[in-house]
């Protein structure tokens, strides 16, 4: 009963099969290998891009972090929402990659609203040379709170910034099941929309460790190959980043497994719906924050469930208060799982 | 014929095999895993070192740099051999990580001598806060050269860098194959010798993509974790760095690898020596910087051999033109190939 | 009627004295002559602290982020409120100078208060090496909205942020302004009150361009200096600052000009009560957030008088909205000019 | 016998006038006073520039970082001599201001030869994203020896970094000195010859604290404008810094001030060629570096001579050992003092 994280499962035997065959023989390094050609290509075709730049790295963070640099100064702003995973989950790596930009911090829900985007927009740069000036704006969907930006919202946001000349990163950690509940293709959820730079998510949806940077505008691809350098983020044996990232563009494997995760999810939610729980956020995609008492949560965990909880503490004195569960689906949880967690839930 | 570096073969079965038994069921994130737990403690024991703090990275530059930063203050120079990875092939990641420190490059030669270290200290903070302040001794063996130290001149170097309180860093990417040479412990050539913050590669020695940096003195380690996170390089799926390391570290696979880089080159060099050729450098481990002449190098290039020119253009006119050819031998390097090139080279 | 900025007056002859008497001959550069360690000693007389470094500087920025960096890691955050001068007028140079560091904002108002702040270091450092860590406390009084910590206020925050263990900056640009309505000692004001690294402003409160940054415990004064240096905040004729240093407190100049301040702000809030005015925030110094119609407003501009609106748009169309203008008062400002303005205002 | 710096004598009395000037009433400020934009306006007629964009800072290396990072990327290298002042002089400031930028040290003599700076620049950039990048070319005339680039070799040095597209800086903290005895135009010796940014240095040359930088491409006048900002050096009383530089402007008293101090220069070397002193570089401006003997040195210091010796220890027990004593005189040193100086060498 394993809802932790979605970085916490296994990666499928596709991922496995493909190191193995990428091991045969010798390759040049740091990314001048054909299978790192091919994959860049093929990311190119899925997003319908045939000009964008694309980047392999291993980490979540070296692709925000990287992307936001190369579209950002250092006596920027950039605004994202306060739950954002680079405002909250990165150690200051955003301001360590570009150099000391700032994070304005943009409404106070799961998701950025327009209204509250151009007004924080428009609060920056009234004081000529003194605050900061106006940066990026960064996006993240599927969110921290496990809901998703639909595509007219995706693009009104993109919207205001462009309107304001600022360009739109997003942060697609869980890119995947956004797209498998918006029924979207990867271009109408990024360039499409109006986002720039995206981080490509592979890690949370079943890779080892593979994450894709697409620039959109390749203009400043040569920029992020320094600072992928310089970040220490460039592979040597780039083959294994390539063959993870291939296995998962093959026969929509990057689809599947988020389909797979949200259809967890979606079991889940259902359970939870009939045992009366309720929702912090409406469940959109892998990622569930239900409300439950502190006595479902103390049979939970003598039972062994697995899971963050979202606030509140881990003990407390009165079993009828009410706690929010963040109840993470991964591509491999087994139903069984689920079917057992709800009964344990039900009591 | 692929002697372009060690981080183009592939990697030996066991790490295959140990990605697919660690990929089973749930596994806590970010290095919270037993496996990461294990390697830890197996790295300590190799270095008998109980009290040292041992971290995972999956570049050799993210080694170097984070532990560099780790030990040095941005107002600070670090000294290096003119053809240290960190000056010549990091893309000022040591400059970025640090925040701006400076490298003072130390001799001309492949191996820092004790006098030129000496006078290279003495010559800085003679100027007050005006100048760069000292900062510590970074030290690479096997070096760009295929040269070792000694383990007498490992101390020595280190002993002057403490005579003047500064730490020293130790950029073991090629560790192994200097232990392999050398025939001593990792002990001796780490902090038995003075060494306070070592890079053990893995890399360039058969894993996909796995450094440990071990931090002798553990006062800064909770430093380091932050710095790490911050860097973008504290992987989620943890365990398949752990896994790789596990197995390198399992049955001495890190030196058996290491040995058989060294023999192929060993075997290359008597080859080489048979064929009049001659050494930019004296070759000590892996790799081997041949002088052969352009000719040679033509017929060569056109049998299909692959490697650096360490100096010299690729082309040029004069057939008998002595070039210096870089050849870097892997663990995995077949000996028919040595023997079909060194068959090439005698035309 | 000049009420735009405290940093728009002249200096006074006091000053221009010190200028040329200090002009006499050599001085040895640097901060290394007799009337440099003369101030320092002076400013450590005069907040009764035997122990402490002392630092000149030219702006008060510089005085700021020199401060806040010597006690700030680049993986920490720095709790301020949200008008904090180092949030929203410093153009990033906190972020720039820690190497990264983060600004958590707490609360809405012009003062941190006791259960905002707590609040604020409780939410941080909840989530391991993701977040980022709790670093100092950055206080600034006078506020920038005219209002000032009392001292058991000032005593509180200092106590909430070091029961976290976390030090305690002071922004005393406007420090002289806040001891004269106070009426307390500087050290009562500063380290008797848990602060740490005090600003200790000059430049606002007569002087052409010299603040002092007071480090209560010295133990990183050192690295204070390479900061300066290598800031570029070192002055080669360091005599020049020096001199106007020390004309400031000779004779408790800095207390008679920030006393002359405050009262001429005194007589025009006296006058605005008597006209009916608002005030935004209650005046306590020189500073004065007035609030009266845009008709008043319209009519003090065609009369000439010189300030910023705080809110609201300068031109607009309906006379009987009210305006917040911020009102500042300087040492000179002569007495006829407020009641010029008042008499303006009255219509 | 002050021949320590030329930042230790005191200004000229038109400086304290014109401070004295610019103290009447309020000025806006930052920089948006009409002093200000008349001392812009000098400045580009000055170097018959009218598209320049010019700033006033208040210290050389602020001039000279901030011009560094407004044309260098911090995956560069700057080409510099081995005795530059950003090298040797300011703590790292470049790395600091550039975001991590590199140093390259061309060539090992008081000026950079053709030959040396080919040679730098080709060697860096053979190693794709590994290595760090070719940056500007940054040069220093006066030199920190007291020679002086010729303008064909200043010429044909830019002309050689504009053929690898590089942008150059020249650091005129004593840019006066040269002119003085190059007897050109300022354009002839910056943009004319290739100079792309100009520390254009008052300081060591008669003011208190008043430094140009001059953008000859407003390109990214901008960016310098937030880089002053963000790095503390923007003054609010902007007024005093542009009172320094006016009447620095005015009748030529740059010119006056730099001839006076070559002329003591002057005087000085003629006569200590008198006395048969060696030196260790050609004089050419106001620094002078001869060569005598231990017991010379002796004599002077003991007759009260302030000066560095360049190399060399203070005490040593061989009276006839050649020592090289830096000798720089500034624009105030009586000639007495250098007959003087030059009778006790005499013995």
């Amino acid at each position: 009963m394993y809802f932790a994280s979605d970085n916490s499962g296994p990666v499928p035997q596709e991922i496995l099969d493909a190191l193995a065959e990428a091991n045969a023989g010798y390759a040049m390094g740091y990314g001048a290998d054909p299978l790192t050609t091919e994959v860049e290509q093929r990311i190119r075709d899925l997003f319908e891009a045939p000009q964008a730049a694309v980047y392999l790295v291993a980490t979540g963070t070296a692709a925000n972090v990287l992307g936001l640099a190369t579209v950002t100064q250092p006596w920027q702003t950039i605004f994202c929402g306060p739950l954002a995973h680079i405002h909250q989950d990165e150690c200051n790596a955003p301001e360590f990659y570009t150099g000391g930009a700032k994070l304005t911090l943009v409404g106070d829900g799961d998701r950025i609203t327009a209204g509250a985007l151009r007004k924080a927009i428009e609060a920056e740069e009234t004081r000529g040379v003194h605050g900061p000036q106006r940066g990026c704006l960064s996006l993240t969907s599927v969110t921290e709170c496990g809901t998703i930006y639909d595509l007219p919202s995706l693009q009104e946001l993109c919207g205001i910034a462009k309107g304001f000349g600022l360009p739109v990163h997003l942060d697609g950690a869980r890119f995947a099941n956004a797209v498998g509940t918006l029924g979207c293709s990867p271009a109408e959820m990024s360039w499409k929309a109006g986002v720039d730079v995206l981080s490509f998510g592979g890690t949370k949806n079943g890779l080892m460790g593979a994450e894709a940077v697409v620039l959109f505008d390749p203009a400043r691809a040569q920029e992020f190959e320094y600072r992928r350098k310089r970040g220490g983020h460039l592979f040597s044996k780039h083959r294994y980043l390539s063959a993870q990232m291939a296995a998962y563009l093959r026969d929509d494997l990057w689809l599947k497994l988020a389909k797979a995760a949200n259809d967890r999810a979606a079991r889940l939610v259902d359970g939870l719906r009939d045992c009366g729980a309720g929702f912090a956020y409406e469940p959109a995609a892998n990622m569930v924050f239900a409300r439950f008492s502190r006595a479902a949560h103390e049979r939970l965990r003598a039972a062994g469930a697995v899971y963050h909880l979202w606030d509140g503490a881990e003990h407390g004195d009165n079993p009828a208060e009410v706690l929010t569960a963040r109840l993470v689906c991964d591509w491999s949880l087994p139903e069984e799982e689920i079917d057992r967690f709800l009964s344990v839930l039900k009591g």
